[in-house]
């Protein structure tokens, strides 16, 4: 059976992959506790002191998967309810991974300011946030301006895709004897992940990264650079190149695709960098490049985001868990320090590293307490 | 133990009552079709037509129920936090009685534009809205409002409570052999409750209701009156009475009170009704007159909101039941032809009806298809 056949079967059989359940059986006699009349006690308590909720109800371990279907997957503007199936596979990798209770929200505004509103009016019920495939650069803005939302607000795309590439990068630096303040890194895409990546890194003691979009490297001055890119020229780039990716890959250490780009990354470029290349071709589903042709190129360590392939980097490494510490330890700044020790942490977890094996497997993700 | 501590034990100890679960486990071989990349498939399906979310998703079998904090049970406005335990306790009801995913969505904003806002906002994820324990007359104007939405709005407090009371009061009249076109029935309370009673009657085919408030009765051309009760003072009242409470009682064949004051009514006011008076004293937790009081008065028919008296005339017996139908039936309009329908239903699940049985009990109604 063809996958799509697999895949549609499955989910008109299921209609909803996840549901919400009582956690105790409902009967005549507890009634009275979990609803009317002893309900009003806890009321009570909660509304002389907020926090209570945490003590006497979900919401300390009940986050909200916000998603306003802008940018679904590689697919693109699909609108808020084809963003439903993702959202609940996301919710039962949460709570199957994380035993976090995820609620999918998919929205109808694509408007910046609205989702601002609609997350700061939903923060009562929910102990964190998971925006989720919204449209750069709206999502960094709306991460950004809602640092000081009384709860956390964790951005996967950002976040979880940079502490995943950070952890198998980790790896495979020590596999290969590398710093990574003196490697040359070029990050292949300056979306949402391409920006989480270069701030972690960059945090992380990186010195020399190069970042390139469609038009190219990005330095400082360069005409029409948006906000966010702008911050990224002010940080990458040390000795202000210009050019396309190939200039950029030149005697470069590291390449790190997260441009959504098949084929961007040929043989040639790979022959141009440094010697023991490591090539990070993270776009889903098609590569910059397919793991053969890279090593054919002498690539020494390579990773895709595929689980199909050696050394998958893939978000459900990093969300389920890092969420559940986030709400266990009500940690309310979610920065590159907390993102930097979990990358360390995972990539701990990988005893020996070796050239196949750089990032966790998820069964061995399951026993780590973040 | 009290009510008190044991409430507060058993929600201390766990954390939130429900819980959003995975309906098939997670495992590594069928990842590829819950999540990437076979759900990928269903984004395209979905984004083709959005009503393929029916189809594919859990949409068609799940609610929101939104409450603003304004008007929590009986305890007034307690803020969106302290809803929390009430909203999780009626998604158990809901889950538990119509096998319908509730999402409890305790919201910062009391504000009615950006209710309504937070409501369309919503509406790709969810089957049906449930508006809960937001504050009159905002909650009904929120209704009104969102009457084309393109998923249908119920409002419990509204819709609900008056489907309950009508099923109790067509048996209450079949035992007394009157008839409902032709009997006083007198409302204290004009909030929701009252304003969704009232107009469910008027359908019912009641021709004289009398309405009071704090100011007493309401009529046409009372100063002060907001929109909803213009509406209400339109349609009742036909022989324009002016005066409180008892003098609207005087020759009334029934009593409903859903004013949310205790002791409200007492046995002078009844003595002073038509012969064999019904007394509906639905506020809770304390009823406008206790059942024993009313009974020496000469009352029939006695009924209250609370489980540990005859006649529990709640909610309860009527939104999981209902909502399973609207989320089954794809209903759109909720109107009273459909409330009208509902509560003749439910009143003929009591077979023979006596004063102290005139409303079916939970287990009856979970067996009922209404």
């Amino acid at each position: 059976m063809s996958l799509e056949k697999e895949a549609k079967d499955l989910h008109r059989k299921l209609k909803g992959k996840i549901e919400l359940k009582p956690k105790i059986p409902v009967t005549q006699s507890n009634l009275r506790l979990i609803y009317t009349p002893g309900v009003a006690h806890i009321v009570r308590e909660i509304s002389k002191n907020k926090e209570n909720a945490y003590e006497y109800t979900g919401k300390g371990n009940t986050i909200a998967i916000v998603c306003d279907g802008s940018r679904i997957l590689g697919l693109g503007n699909k609108g808020a309810e084809a963003a439903l199936p993702v959202m609940e596979g996301k919710a039962m990798l949460f709570k199957a991974y994380g035993d976090v209770n995820a609620v999918p929200l998919c929205i109808r505004t694509q408007d910046k300011e609205e989702i601002i509103s609609f997350i700061k009016n939903i923060s009562p019920t929910f102990g964190a946030i998971n925006l989720e495939d919204v449209s750069s650069p709206n999502c960094l803005e709306i991460v950004d301006r809602l640092k000081n939302l009384e709860i956390p607000v964790f951005h996967d795309d950002q976040h979880g895709t940079a502490i995943a590439a950070l952890a198998g990068l980790l790896n495979s630096l020590k596999i290969l004897k590398k710093e990574i303040k003196k490697v040359k890194i070029v990050i292949a895409g300056a979306g949402t992940a391409g920006y989480g990546i270069a701030n972690l890194l960059h945090y992380a003691g990186a010195k020399n990264i190069l970042i390139t979009d469609s038009k190219g490297i990005i330095y400082e001055g360069r005409p029409h650079l948006n906000h966010y890119k702008e911050k990224l020229a002010s940080f990458t780039n040390p000795n202000h190149m210009t050019g396309d990716l190939s200039d950029a890959l030149i005697k470069a250490d590291v390449f790190i695709g997260v441009s959504g780009e098949k084929n961007l990354l040929n043989k040639k470029m790979i022959e141009s960098m440094n010697t023991n290349p490591i090539v990070f071709a993270l776009s889903n589903p098609d590569p910059e490049i397919l793991p053969d042709e890279a090593k054919s190129a002498g690539a020494a360590i390579i990773a895709t985001g595929r689980s199909d392939f050696d050394n998958p980097i893939n978000n459900v490494l990093v969300f389920p868990f890092l969420m559940r510490k986030i709400l266990k330890e009500r940690i309310k700044v979610l920065d590159e320090s907390l993102f930097y020790k979990t990358a360390l942490k995972i990539a701990s977890v990988v005893r020996n590293p070796n050239p196949n094996r750089i990032i966790p497997s998820l069964e061995e993700m399951k026993k780590v307490n973040l």
